[in-house]
């Protein structure tokens, strides 16, 4: 394994957010359930507007009846790493929200509420030793129709949660990509008073 | 302040994610901009799909020229408290990403991976003895225009970032409103297999 061992970040960033990576390589080993559900309280625990709480987790563990339905949502490319993920998640959000008045009504927010949900699930299980890999390399209108999705619902990501293995697991083509990504400079990403 | 201490939570919870909440009564005082870049150089570390890092915050200090303009892009409610912040941000997000044959393409996951950033800036920001408030209670067409935002791209949130002062500083009827929210039971939220 040579991967880098930290990023260039700002001094004053917490470590859990800055060695948090996105590896392929993973040791195919179990997660106990109660591991899954600390991780997934985790990322209830998101804001979310007028705390709707919009999102919902569908999993399977490695190895559970579903496992192999969930990994064949995935593009083939993802499917070559993440079958030796420990959980395969697919991370679903209600579109619409129920007002004061009883109405349904599209929901403003309700992806990138989903996505913070997303990153506290991240956080919480790096913190827990394991590592995650979120994918948009995903089959959505097939995931939708097979996982039971509703239609006023989104398949925002897939999700896979694991423990690290090394590097050289990893078939050809996908051993050199196990490397920590670099980010955009903070003043790209920072505007004053306007875009 | 009579705040509830902390959340029913799973004890293996990390506390900064279990810790997080959303206030309204900020002290209105100021924020070094070294404070801010540590923030949104957290908030760039979120993962995003192909690293593509679609969020683009625009920003103002309390007191910045730009200050009054973000401000009167919430709505009149949002106005009442957030005037206290140290820091206003709108979360904008880039809906289309450039593929590898250089043709700019819808991003599934704009919105989400923007959320992902959201929810590193909050914990990044608490971890600094800062607080949050996501809204979505935004005049969002005006902040579009207002802000210079191109057609392509999305106002997702603005956000309030500040010191906590006690509630009683808060406007009648929000005093009430200051706790900390519930959550749906983990059960609820992850579904194994299928919707």
């Amino acid at each position: 394994m040579s991967i880098p061992s930290q990023r260039e970040t700002h001094p004053a960033v917490h470590p859990l957010i800055t060695e948090r990576w996105s590896p392929r390589s993973f040791d195919g080993s179990a997660m106990p359930q109660e591991d899954l559900e600390a991780i997934i309280t985790a990322a209830g625990l998101a804001p979310s507007a007028y705390n709707v709480q919009p999102w919902t987790f569908i999993y399977a563990h490695h190895g559970d009846e579903s496992w192999d339905q969930l990994l064949g949502l995935l593009v083939e490319f993802n499917q070559g790493w993440a079958k030796d993920a420990s959980v395969l998640l697919f991370a679903v959000s209600d579109t619409h929200s129920t007002g004061p008045d009883g109405i349904r009504k599209p929901n403003h927010s309700h992806s990138f509420d989903t996505g913070s949900a997303w990153a506290l699930m991240a956080m919480q299980a790096q913190h827990m030793g394991y590592h995650t890999h979120g994918m948009t390399g995903v089959d959505f209108p097939r995931a939708a129709a097979e996982l039971g999705v509703p239609d006023d619902h989104r398949v925002e990501a897939a999700i896979a949660i694991g423990k690290r293995a090394p590097a050289d697991r990893l078939p050809d083509g996908l051993r050199e990509a196990e490397a920590i990504s670099g980010r955009k400079p903070v003043s790209e990403i920072m505007k004053a008073g306007r875009f």
